[in-house]
């Protein structure tokens, strides 16, 4: 099982590390890539057309701005594709976000939150997990230590408002 | 496999529609329902924690305005959840879309654009592929077809332009 | 009489210390909480249904991004339930304020400004003056001193002004 | 008990009649004016001044626009003041849901969706049944009543869906 | 000739200096006070209510969030207001421009730039340059000096431009 | 007393109607053109330069999407200049808001709500009963009758309450 | 000298026909194509790549949403694209805006209004007309026939309100 | 040929140098000006007017806020304008997109993304490459440079990758 992640530039970097850190905690083979829908149209197509046959299952695209990237992997392959949308302008991110999640009918993009990159693995581990069922006591489990840690949050939050 | 199609209200069914029916284009089983996070929760609740032993690989929930629905389902399993923004507002879906995408770390909700049944479905039948490969020939050809139509549209307008 | 002021994330905390210390300075009775719709929502879940037993008479559920922790809480008891949205995003905390705001018919969350932490507590407090008369006197005062504040940043600046 | 509902225009009526109607459902007694911020700024401060010895519990203040009435009311009383925004302008709402929901720290407005007339009534309800117990088993009834109504359009949608 | 220069709290005196200043330097006599729509209604009532017996030929109102200082004048005085939205919240200062701008039919604020302190100044200088008409000339030379500065950066840039 | 009444297109007209029809209700000669920033910008300019030697004491210009006129016109004179943004586009008029009220420091413009014709006009009445003082007791009344309006409105609305 | 017109879909055709209908009334050679950047996207690659040696000299690219047609044929040639974006959403065009003119370094697309057909096709003349300069008085009597249609309508009006 | 870089203030400088500097990198004779549309509108008027026999083939105009200067050179020329919005407001930069953007129909302007100088140029260089054909080696040579740091910032990636 492999999930490729692309970003649009190396200055994405910063959101798209918590990625890549996370599907390495579950165990997944990652493939990651700079390539640009603009810059290297050329190398995005390529990379999109031969991702199935070189063993990808799922691809997650990081790019702000005018986002493009995912919506072009989209165009060129059947793998379900990530858009992971990247506050890089000074639009707050509302235009990566739209550029991305408002894909026409024909060419879904599986959109995350403006910024989520622990988000947009997760949701790969999820997908992988139909068909690699080893995931699913992992994915379990991550869910129950988020809820831990909750829980430990608010019970040293219990004894610091007693100590007030 | 199965997917199973949710809506906050019998309301969202004409976007919800295009969902069903392509789903089942592709020859998958569809479960659907209406079910309210705020209405009905604790119905959503039992739906979400027991999706995936009733044999649901893929949820897909549809929901307007301040849409929590996909997230709390999302809450309750580890399956990939879809989240289909309904525009029901009078704020064109602005509230739909932010209330669905911007989830928190930890809980993904993959999210489509405003009122993309079909994209809904679509991105269903990508994750599904994955594990079920005779889908993929039918996605091949569904990317074909809308080729085509695409092409044949253009070639009726190049006869057009001529008679002009 | 109690309010519960409940957080989703720890992270909010800056935000919901001005609403714990306000409830305390009318003598209210608080009880805190951090819980997440999304991480912990059995925990949100098993919150909400008992509130009204455990002597609660208002929630104020603080949360950001996609907010679903007031509208979450509210599906499942009656008591009244204020949504403080938390600026935890790129997107200046509107996504906050709309998945807090924009609940659809028959689940009303009574929201407050954008990290309006004190005024979560003045209206929990306002709601409370209706049963429990001995907080009228304390709001009055509270609005007068509020004034009188005003009044003395105008007559300090009055004097700046003439020595200018 | 009696809950004032105070629309800025009688332009706004098809909004507020719900609150009306649900609030009357409820058995509580109901004052209705027109008055506005604006236009009728005495009226509106001396109704918001005598409101509490008038034996109002709550007071809803729908407006749109630049929608100052809710601010205003709450500015000269200590009851809690519920904030309907009216969809009235070129803006979609947002310009009535930030004048009504974005109150300086201090003075508190309740805001409830953008045109959300019934569940404005219903949070007042909510908020009096902290106060009029009798009112409880009534909110109980319309949760069950709506879940209730989710359920058999659900029924009604399963049996179409069976028939496809 | 007076201009009233109000402000909703004394934090929005660094946006309200410019204002101040530029009507100084027109020899406007200036009345500066802090008062709020929300805080203070009965003094902003008794200003707005007095403003022109005592002199006063245009107000300007410097308020940020839901800014209804500048409305609230307007109600009760029929002198022009000027609306100065002040960039005081999370959301850039958008909620305090519709708070000013968008007031319904009958009483217009005269809405300036978000954070136009000297702007609103200014604007009151020609609105009292109708009736007085000694500051004509001075407005003249006030435009000229602005095109003065723009053209001496515009002479120290293209010397810049020939060095490089 | 002479306002001049100035759109970018005759398209305008339905907005800018009640903005001539009030000036002239109040006996306020009315000069009214239609010229565009963009399409005849000479025109403009020469409007704009010689409006004061004209007799105009305010000028009143209204244009939609990139709203220029007011700016442009204020750019050339130094009479009060009241922006009226219409929406004419398809973005609900917060692109002509923006492009008329955001000007930068030393050109104002006093820009009323999208859409608001009428009270572009009370907004030049207000500014001209500075110096023309019989308007003073048409603006009270004015603004009397637009009280009695909402009382009627009122009134009437207590008697449809009470059969019922 | 040719322009190429290319829409993502044949429901862009009613604000391309303006465009279309320009150009040739400025006796440019006009190629229009339906393509998808996403659904046919070899085929959009195709064109950009060879459009330089097919004679074209300006691209026009219309499209809408996730709008990415005019920058993924911007990436793969070095004729000046211009990009149309068109209100094909719930979103008022916002999405199609930014998805169009926040392009990132390197590759820009000249953005001209939402559904702005018309000006899509003005400014490929513009473009045009440095290189073929019989162009040039063609668009000078365009602008001096919009001045005069906007003075005829002013002369019109003017009529009209001596009538009233 | 020659590029005419004007800005409407010069604080506009920092946004405007990456125009200037990749101008000069293409052998571009660069004008540049600081004008502003508002304070010194005759200078802008001039230039405008004359841009086109002093041997100007393509304007730049960068601007802010209600940012007006592109439209209104572009209304006394047929050169080709290039609309350049500045984020120098509390806006974020909407405020000048959409002023610059969304020309009424007649008078485009090629609007470029908020803050892109770089893109700018650019876009003037591929409209003289039209006409000045040395021009499109060097702009093949600017993608293909583009597209080898992308490629090197990957291979260094990689690199990293590896090493982790």
């Amino acid at each position: 099982m492999k999930v490729a992640v692309v970003m649009g530039s190396i200055s994405d970097l910063p959101v798209v590390e918590p990625t890549i850190d996370t599907l390495k905690k579950f165990g997944i083979s990652v493939e990651a890539h700079v390539m640009s829908a603009h810059r290297t149209p050329d190398k995005a197509h390529d990379f999109a057309v031969s991702a199935k046959e070189n063993g990808i299952d799922v691809i997650i695209a990081a790019a702000g701005k005018a986002a493009h990237l995912a919506g072009v992997l989209a165009a060129y392959t059947i793998l379900p594709v990530i858009g992971l949308p990247i506050k890089s302008s000074t639009m707050d991110g509302l235009d990566s976000l739209l550029s991305t999640v408002q894909m026409p009918p024909g060419i879904p993009v599986a959109t995350v939150a403006i910024n989520g990159g622990e988000n947009a693995a997760l949701l790969a581990i999820q997908i992988l997990s139909l068909k690699y069922q080893d995931l699913e006591p992992k994915l379990t489990e991550y869910k129950a230590n988020m809820a831990k840690k909750v829980n430990e949050a608010d019970e040293k939050f219990q004894k610091e408002l007693k100590l007030k």
